[in-house]
């Protein structure tokens, strides 16, 4: 009986931990599968295999064409190593999994099929290369698989599918895009054509179509207007309106239209995606609640010590007050159980993040309660407390971006910046000795984490760098680069004092982890093009040192790019011989500007039909995702205008509210908050015991003290994107 | 009695027209006053207007610095017209507004101010022009302010008060957005101020503080990408992060930021406007609908014939079946008088353009029935509808796109022009055979109009430049080119033949009135700030002839900008010499790329805050207006998308089919549709008199055959900005 029970609860746990992170896992039902889904989840496994995933997609700097070149030998080992960490990965999931279910999902297909093809790719290179065959390494192009297939990678996957659905609707407007190009270049054929003109370069003006069709669309990115249009316009100034006609439809209206294709589906999408996680979340819970429900008069409930067995399973994290506050919530009449519609709430309430503030006293106050209660202490207290001392410091800080940007050899200018650093480190004692330091070092303090963090990092950096100097009579480039950053980074502080400021910056320090979906998503675009732009440019452009003597230095080491546009640039740097530079071409072709300089380059160097490769690049980049990116921060930011909390923290609030234990936002100030926390210490003292399920403990929504509305962006992105 | 009462309705009708437009002018109230009103918002009046208008803003371009110069007795003749004609219109308006609104009024403040500031600048600078001297013409700044003050500007106007609410809120942004302009501007300072790198022109990098601000601003444009990077990034591979960064933080997240802000503003300014006109369309209702009511049982009515003779009286032109129509609507039960709720309707209903499809029969049946209706006549017609002749069509059209495409020269390709013309004309002639002219060339059949004009104005064309080839041996380049670009728009009609492309291009169709707007605004901003680049910029660049041997030919005039970037990119005839060149610069600093070499180079020539010029245009142009034309066609394409119908067209398309007068738009392409209604005359014509009141007719909603949802775009836009 009590085996069936804990059977019951740990699949129960199961279940909501399940539908509390939104995921859909039919996992097996012994006891033994749910501790090892337990163990599936725990943030070390996954912390762990995206560290291989990424030891994995670094190797291609290490392999020829390498940065930083290693035996053949080592990145091999360390490329086994990794598959075999997927493959033990994937037979974990396999023991939660059913059978049936795990072998039908195309994922794990996928990741299988990719293991295999690299090791057989690893083999059949080896031998090859015994024999002195140099082949192409095509197990490359498998590498990004591993980060879009894994379990842990949803949210990448859930943009991805993201954009195959915006696919149809998106080619439509595209087909319609082209058209109209291959009319404009038409037009432009049949108006400039016979003309004779010549570019800048004394190159022919306009007289093949293909070369208009490419021109025309290098306009539309506007990169190189306003070259294209000059020698038509030096010849008469009427043509000029051609090129305005273009621009207006072209770029103007059809790139807005692609925005407005992408922004609408990629809503239409996300709607669609939270409603099915809403439903699965739904069944899920109710699955929980039939495992553990109990006959109680006429309705079927779960006894509060279940619930609270259970939400210790679930989160063993949270305090014994926080549980309190949740069933509290759930069981609004302290009735000793929580009915159905209650029970569902459980996976939501557990996703709100409930700061618990601990009401302890000053640790000093504890040791030396004399010292710390005494008058000038007190005052200490008091001076930093006052928004004053803000002032000031915000004073010192402008001061100090002056001196940054004073010369730095003058010796009184460094010895200033001595004494910067000790006027922040004791900004910060000061602020340790005033607040509770663990309050201080709260999880949601993050303008303290960062001040504390960047002064004590150019506190080491500037020690070692002095230290080198006086030692070895020499300055480390890289350490002094760090400390110039360090520097100039200490000054944003001064945003967070202006109130409009905060809130923008927190609605972007909030969007941050969402960011890092569509960093995921450019790295496996990115590794893709590099992979393919290496096999098709690879060599083809050499970069020489400045005074190089080289034979066509010049023209970064290749005939045809002579008095190329490319090669008197100096772009020479910007080539496919390794991943490193790969990236960086791949990012200004993301920027877009020059990018048919590039395209000219590479095209003349191999052949003209490696202009496509930049064309689908612009495609899928700019035109793409660049424009999802786009659409997230609008879509972002117009919920933070919208100003709406969700039902759930507000249920979550009012509960604080009505049990007293509360911290009224609205006519407090982060200090004034502090200063609070405190006089309601003594209050509890002087009360004795009456609260005691609050008893020393503030609660309050974490993602208030920034701005309420944040937490529902957050909520409904990280509900969609981030898992 | 009758006096009074034929008062009444003219009051009312007033106030039914003024709300029909969504106008609020407290007008007069006598008869007299009703009738001058209905004059001042005569179409023909309206037009008139704006002819003066833009006939006064057209002066800038015969004015010295003149494109085309004219006599200073020619010009000021012109301009004294212009105000003359903006006296006499604000004299009518002012004749049908009540005294102390329209002294209170600041537009009409700004205009008087505005005639007498032009006035006494013409005299001061005749004076002065007399006696040699040269005066600046600071009215010229003057001018756009009548586009923007005059009543029928409506829509600018609505426009600038957006931007202006837009303000204080992009404000904060572009304070944070400087804020980490400078801060990177500091840090890039500190990494590569002494490092002694150089750019690719030689120049020292990255030195000045200011100078970097500028070369980052520009960067955040992405103009120059990556030239800036590249001195950096051949020093070390690992500064390329350094404006990776700079760039994902300003160039992605920040402009995304204005476009979030901006769009957000003007949909919730747009909402506020539509409230706001919604409210006052009704009070004008209200008003009216007391003037006319008589009392009838318990409630307060409008008698059916006084309501038709008001709706004679606001729209003339309405057939009387579309009365007939309205009335039926507005009178469910045909009571025989109309209540306060239906009444207030009226000026929706009036907006709604209900096409009057008038099943006549051909001309050609009634005056050759015997020949029309006999069976080659009848197959040709079947021929004709047939989906096959437009298929046919399509086919003719791409085989034309590669004639077009092929050489000029050979003959062969030359008469092939005149066989697509004949076939081209053919089928128009065909299709005006088979379908009804006058519905054939409908209000609503735009691409009927497209084809037939197009094909007309190519013929007229063709004919006049063989005419001229022949008789004088003579090609004129201006005719050929017309009909070059003729000849490619006659391409655009295979659009049409793809539903999905239809939906788009009939989008985009619908936006250009609101687009115009746009038009508007940019003009009122290229022409202050083309006035003021005249001012500091004119003469300082010179434009020269391709092989001219002038003196500083090949640097622009200007010894200044000898080996710039400017003068190697061949860009002299970008100048502020004149009105139009200014233009075409504007336009080019508007499409952003190449702007810092513009300003750059304009810089040089004068002195380096000019600038500032260019920065403060691309934050109005860039950053403001482009961007609310980018929300603006978001917005259209987002109703679009969500497929909505107003109720009141739900209201008239319910009767309609009610009635039994309806078209099935669904099932119904445009052939059939024609074919039906010829099927639906025969029909009337079995079934007698029956239907008395649709004989004959048939109605459909202007917008349905385009999309349903058209109509509420455009309808939201229109009563937001178009009036």
């Amino acid at each position: 009986m009590a085996e069936a029970a804990a059977q019951d609860l740990l699949l129960a746990a199961a279940f909501v931990s399940d539908a509390q992170y939104n995921r859909n896992i039919p996992f097996k039902t012994s006891p033994e599968a749910v501790r090892l889904y337990h163990l599936y989840n725990h943030w070390m496994m996954r912390t762990a295999t995206y560290f291989f995933i990424f030891l994995n997609l670094s190797l291609a700097l290490f392999e020829e064409p390498a940065v930083y070149p290693l035996p053949f030998l080592a990145t091999s080992v360390r490329k086994v190593l990794c598959l075999l960490v997927f493959l033990g990965r994937l037979t974990h999931f396999a023991k939660v999994t059913l059978h049936n279910v795990f072998w039908k999902d195309t994922k794990n297909i996928c990741i299988m099929v990719a293991i295999l093809l690299s090791l057989t790719d690893l083999a059949v290179y080896g031998v090859l290369r015994l024999y002195g065959v140099r082949s192409i390494r095509w197990s490359r192009i498998v590498r990004p698989i591993f980060l879009i297939n894994f379990a842990e990678s949803r949210q990448i996957r859930r943009a991805f599918r993201s954009i195959r659905n915006t696919l149809p609707e998106i080619t439509y407007v595209f087909l319609l895009f082209m058209f109209s190009l291959l009319m404009f270049s038409l037009m432009a054929l049949k108006l400039f054509g016979e003309r004779n003109l010549q570019t800048a370069e004394g190159l022919p003006y306009f007289r093949n179509y293909l070369e208009i069709v490419f021109d025309l669309y290098v306009l539309v990115t506007t990169a190189n207007s306003p070259d294209v249009m000059m020698p038509a316009f030096d010849f008469s100034s009427w043509y000029a309106l051609f090129f305005i006609a273009f621009v207006i439809v072209n770029t103007y209206i059809f790139m807005s239209l692609f925005l407005a294709v992408v922004y609408n589906n990629y809503k239409k999408h996300l709607k669609n995606e939270i409603r099915k996680l809403a439903y699965m979340k739904r069944r899920k819970m109710i699955e929980a609640f039939n495992l553990l429900k109990e006959e109680e008069g006429e309705q079927f409930v779960v006894r509060e010590a279940r619930w609270k067995q259970l939400v210790k399973l679930v989160a063993p994290d949270t305090s014994n007050s926080h549980r309190e506050l949740l069933l509290r919530i759930s069981d609004d009449e302290q009735k000793g159980f929580i009915d159905k519609k209650s029970f569902v709430q459980l996976a939501d309430l557990l996703n709100i993040q409930v700061v618990t503030l601990k009401i302890r006293r000053h640790p000093l106050a504890r040791w030396a309660p004399a010292l710390y209660g005494s008058a000038p202490s007190w005052l200490l207290r008091r001076v930093v407390r006052h928004r004053a001392f803000v002032w000031t410091y915000d004073a010192i800080i402008l001061v100090n971006a002056v001196f940054i940007a004073l010369d730095e050899e003058s010796p009184f200018i460094s010895y200033a910046e001595w004494v910067f650093l000790a006027l922040y480190m004791i900004e910060i004692l000061l602020k340790v000795y005033t607040y509770e330091p663990r309050e201080f070092f709260g999880k949601t303090q993050f303008w303290n984490w960062f001040d504390t963090l960047i002064i004590f990092a150019a506190l080491t950096a500037t020690i070692l760098n002095a230290t080198l100097k006086s030692t070895m009579k020499y300055n480390s480039q890289q350490i002094l680069d760090i400390v110039f950053i360090l520097r100039v980074l200490r000054l944003i502080r001064i945003v967070d004092s202006i109130q409009r400021f905060q809130v923008i910056m927190n609605t972007l320090i909030n969007i941050v982890p969402t960011m890092l979906t569509f960093g995921g998503l450019t790295l496996v675009v990115y590794c893709v093009f590099a992979i393919i732009g290496m096999e098709i440019f690879h060599g083809k452009i050499q970069s020489f040192p400045a005074n190089s003597n080289a034979p066509h230095a010049l023209e970064c080491g290749n005939p045809a790019l002579k008095d190329s546009l490319f090669a008197r640039g100096k772009y020479c740097k910007n080539n496919f011989n390794d991943f490193a530079s790969s990236f960086i071409v791949l990012m200004e072709l993301t920027v877009v500007n020059q990018w048919h300089v590039f395209a000219n380059a590479f095209a003349s160097v191999t052949a003209q039909p490696a202009k496509l490769y930049f064309i689908t690049f612009h495609i899928v980049m700019v035109i793409i995702i660049v424009n999802i990116f786009v659409s997230f921060i609008l879509e972002a930011f117009f919920v933070e205008y919208s100003l709406e909390k969700s039902d759930v923290e507000t249920a979550i609030e009012q509960k604080i509210q009505e049990l007293g234990v509360g911290v009224q936002e609205d006519e407090l100030q982060h200090e004034q908050l502090l200063d609070n926390m405190e006089s309601a210490e003594h209050e509890f003292a002087g009360e004795g015991g009456t609260k005691p399920q609050s008893k020393g403990l503030v609660f309050k929504i974490a993602s208030k003290p920034l701005l309420c509305s944040l937490s529902s962006v957050t909520s409904l992105w990280r509900r969609c994107l981030g898992g």
